[in-house]
């Protein structure tokens, strides 16, 4: 990903942008053939950044000074044809959008090994019970698998998502100084366009139009808002007085210089800051919209800074995550020993709905269960035990009937039917 | 769009669910078949919220305050039926995707509408020639009619947006406390989801995952940067020393205590405005998707915030600029005396290309043009009386060709391509 | 809070700022000092916000629908000399000013409220030893006393924030169409700012700068975010496996329609999304900052929003977070329970101190603490038992010496230093 | 500013804190002094960043790599008293704070630079008359220095808040992991923030609270918002139609690869870009307020982006900014002309407030100045001429009287009063 943003990319698709549109314009008849053919012979040439660089301190004007340096590797007389017709943004543009394309497909590729790894862990652990929780508060047991399919399916739309966005920005413009193609034919566009992998812009100004990237930055804001998701469910899930996951912890590390005991979860909060940093490119991506009339330049200070650092962070914290779901060390032991902490609570739901059930009204329902519940938290007791001793309980309920609802296959018999919607039957 | 949000309407996909969810409860033989059928009794009552309010004061409760309402209208025997095994969840955002799906249809249609009011006026103003700027500057010749059309594939982008965005939250789920349909049927979610328009989300927990709508609400914010981009369009045309277009300004209409002759782009400034509240939704909504495992309720009072609000605004916003875009007073001639500002500078481009086609180097090419374009810009001379005065332009190109360059057909040439690839052949 | 952003109050200021700038006036011999007390004679009128309002929907002009309503009332002949040579902005943005000062002055009487909270709690449990923890992960014991004395801290920052924020606000300006009191002279722009307790702009264009709205909201923001900060804290102590601290929990409400025995830190995670809300008029207050020229009136729409409800959210979030912390229940057993939870391993950064300090080098230090260390979390071994055991740690201290490192009272010595720094001595 | 945050210089901070607490240490007794002493050996050594980093890729601890290279220079007796009872955010956080001070020292030089600039140009075009805009349209006459005189203000109180910023971020903290001094006394904190001109964090956790970062953040927000303030007004000037001013065009210089007469406010516009760069650090700084506990890591990887993106893109956007203030091109002959486009309506609110003076009621000096108003922007006339010929006007005012109400010199008649408010008498 970092290479999609060097310099020597840069002026390689700068390059390549050129020497297509000569093609097309040797095409129809506009400049030399032998002159569009003859600018293929810098195909393998390294760019010397350095030297273009030092061309730009004089002419303060970036693709002047590529040109200038091509016109020096080509010879001028080959090079006077290079670029007719089009200004600095036709190629800029262009760049601009082929890397935004290139960093996409490397994103949805990360996305998809991510999916692998979510999809394997979750088909390994489909059937590991925990408590499911809901305000950080024990509610009913779910699996792990479950949280693991969640995740899946999250990043599936994403996947989705990134690649809308890529066919999004998947454009290319040249077409001159204000859109109009005054100065060169629409179909320079078109060939440069194709060999590119690109569509033409339907309509450009000096520029591609700015909704696209803004569009652009905001899916990768949604990717990594669900990758800050699933990194917060790890960091809880490692804290410890919960300790049902870790990070794989490699046995050179040290976890801190004072307190060898402690395995933080410090993959994870460091994706929570990089998601942080990725979703701080979408604002401006948006503000960058309203261009004046056919084009002002204020957009470009800010893709030159989001470009790079929103596609590199994601990117690396796309890989990131992957590792860490590969290896995330799980403790089904005590995933059973959490839920067990309130002796047969994360059943009162499931009473409650029995002694509704049996005809007990709605609010009576509630008072009994809340009554035996109450004792279980407060001093202690077991669940079950209360609700057996309840003689209003067991005057709706018998013994064996109150016993049933303590059953965890209860909570976990549409897990199939629910990984069936979410990887397929 | 207000009324998609007023408490009735809330109360009233409330009461829908939960119908809906007895049908599919008594199908399965969970509860009677008589006892669904009641509930429709109270299909064409309207629930009293004030009533419903005063019962939530003292409960804290919002779902168990309107079931108590619903079930004083239709009867305790039958209303203890009511809910059976959902979640307050299961109800509450189930209808938040209701609400927002049917925005979403109200901002399609808003959409299409300015699409109707962009298209006209771009037909209309197709070859009402004005000066492209970049950076505010004048460049070459566009038309108006290239102004509204691209505005017109902005905004057909961002109806694909809405589209894909009204899909993705038209998800509905009644699946329990923590996702696992322990206490209610699958059967029960999809019957409801079919009977509402929506489909089941394939794996919630207690709540449908944020990212939905966090992609939803960026999909807001990515249309309202569009609408910036057009009113700040319209405010540079209407700047006193421009004037190539006003709002329309109606008779009654004072624009200020004190300077009657003002005549205020003030819709489209609002609309700038605008812009930034919807857009201010976006951030909180990506925020809100790193819940605490099966939920936490930060989400909620965001979206009672951002639910109303984006969508709200962004639906006057949207109406607004219809109304601007549809009266919107053009001044062609205006735009004729601005192009000529600077005595046919703007030519300068064409003469630059025709000089390097000519066999002139590009060096020498820019040099002679920049040389009698001083002269314009530093003295008020013409350029074309320059060009044909200086004995080296002569020597490159006759007189003829000189004033060819002048042409204004020259950069309309290809307007109806680019109609054609927006609007169609 | 909502009645300072009510159209009566803001009627009733714009009332005072015209009839204070009359008298300035009839002091000038600008005007008639008869008409200048003759419009105090509607001092104890109430406007009637639907005429005003009528009257506004056919002038399109709020200011003067007002001046028309209040000409009915004071009669048209006083009522001509008021507003003379005033522009509306003169009184809109100094209105504004005044209702963002006098919300300022709520916060400010918010924080204080907040400061005495935390402060009791503090001192209540200044010696309530709890595990503290990085990284979600225990680390070394404090006191829940240090924990509300460092939001306290925090909080008292912040009252110095909000005590800047509204200076920087209070400030007005009554200098013309655009700020150059071509038409009013700059006494009576001082005059009305000493009546209504602000500051005369230095220097305004038709608005007062909207910097300092930014740094307004801005620090709105930083406030919300502390409040964030310590909702997280509580959320966590909450959570089912943590259990040190609870919200209140009265007596009728119910938690959960399903679940009986939860109770949920709804208060907490409210806070964390109203945090959001205050957060999300930062940008659009930074983005209302470049205004073109003299003023446009882009910030309007926004500060129509995020005026009241930055402010209301904000009044609203610190008098519950008051409310919360005032009566937060505390587990003092449970801290005990959780600190013991790793058999002594808190203690393992003073032994791997006292080793270094008794001569072995660091490395082997930190060896010989990670070696008992881990076995304490592998195998449930107890962490003095495993040390006192160890050949070579026992070859460097002598029992006494280990044992003397698990007393609390070495982390809690400097617990008074701390309260002296926050509270004073 | 790049300097600051190279990891030379971070290293260097790290040793001088070390050094620093090992002299503290020695002075209480707990180290020998002969040790502290040592360590200063290293005074002038430059460490190896790579070497370090080599260490860091194996121990994946970036403090202990650092002091595993300075025991490599010092030797390792001396450095096994380096650190002692102290934990790596004792020094990383201070070392921050180090930076971000020093940071806020450039920055308030720079806008210390900027206001000179600016002043020098007030004074300099104090009387230089042209129209002053709202809702960029012409409203009254003000004057180049006034709009110069307006950024100074501004950006004065930008001074302030700076200035507030740097002593909020001007604290260290050496307090041991959970901030509660337990292996380390206060006096080495005391001791190590004196040397280094910071002031001890009152009470820190493992980390400084983030509120102060926050608000730290927010500033240069607020900043690099009156910077694209400054910015879009001279974009405005300086296009085509308006050409008040340019910015400073070098002679070697290229405005355009193919329209040379272009002078592009490429500066300017970069500087809106620049402020979209620095305030998208805002919102990220709030959201690290909020850590987990004692401290979570989420906020490191946040920081090492912002915290050298946001100062260093700052620093030059300042610099930018004084330079093109410092050479900005006025053209005082062009604004004289733009404001006598409308031929005399500048001067309507003038005559509107004379014909009130005069008896005439609001709403008729309002119908008589509206009405010869509309005859000059509808048929070109000249406002003063069809005044003096509309009877119901000359019935109310000579024609001496209405001549008077066209001097500019009422309009600049306060100049020199607020220059003496913002500048001083």
């Amino acid at each position: 990903m970092v290479d999609i943003w060097s310099p020597k990319t840069k002026f390689r698709i700068w390059y390549e942008i050129e020497a297509h549109a000569c093609d097309a314009q040797a095409k129809l008849g506009v400049i030399p053939q032998a002159n569009a053919d003859a600018v293929w012979t810098a195909k393998d040439v390294e760019f010397d950044v350095a030297k273009i660089d030092a061309i730009e301190a004089v002419t303060k004007h970036d693709v002047i000074a590529f040109l200038t340096h091509l016109s020096d590797i080509i010879g001028g007389d080959v090079a006077r044809f290079v670029h007719q017709g089009m200004t600095s943004s036709d190629v800029l543009d262009t760049t601009l959008n082929v890397q935004l394309t290139r960093a996409a497909d490397i994103l949805i590729a990360d996305i998809e090994a991510l999916l692998a790894a979510l999809k394997r862990r979750a088909l390994e652990h489909k059937d590991t019970v925990r408590i499911g929780r809901s305000h950080g508060i024990h509610a009913e047991p779910v699996t792990m698998g479950l949280t693991f399919a969640r995740f899946y399916a999250e990043m599936d739309r994403n996947l989705a998502r990134m690649r809308t966005a890529r066919d999004e920005i998947a454009t290319g413009a040249i077409s001159g100084a204000v859109g109009t193609f005054a100065n060169i034919d629409p179909a320079v566009e078109e060939h440069v366009c194709a060999q590119l992998g690109l569509k033409p812009e339907p309509i450009s100004t000096q520029v591609i139009p700015r909704d696209r990237h803004a569009a652009f930055f905001a899916t990768l804001g949604v990717v990594a808002s669900s990758i800050e998701n699933i990194a917060i469910e790890i960091r809880h899930m490692q804290r410890t007085e919960v300790l049902e996951a870790e990070e794989f912890f490699s046995k050179g590390q040290k976890g801190s210089s004072a307190m060898p005991h402690k395995r933080n979860p410090v993959l994870t909060e460091n994706l929570t800051g990089l998601a942080r940093i990725v979703r701080m490119a979408v604002v401006p991506a948006m503000e960058n919209v309203a261009l004046w009339h056919e084009r002002d330049i204020s957009h470009s200070s800010v893709e030159r800074a989001i470009g790079p650092d929103a596609t590199i962070t994601l990117d690396f914290a796309l890989a990131r995550l992957t590792g860490v779901i590969d290896k995330l060390v799980i403790y089904p032991d005590n995933m059973i020993a959490n839920m067990n902490k309130f002796r047969g609570l994360v059943h009162s739901q499931r009473v409650l709905l029995a002694l509704t059930q049996k005809g007990v009204s709605r609010e009576d329902s509630y008072r009994l269960v809340q009554r035996n519940a109450m004792r279980v938290w407060e001093q202690g007791a077991d669940f079950l035990t209360e609700l057996k001793a309840d003689p209003e309980v067991t005057a709706a309920m018998s013994i064996e009937e109150i016993e049933d609802k303590f059953d965890l296959g209860y909570h976990t018999k549409h897990v199939d039917t629910i990984f069936a919607r979410v990887f397929g039957a």
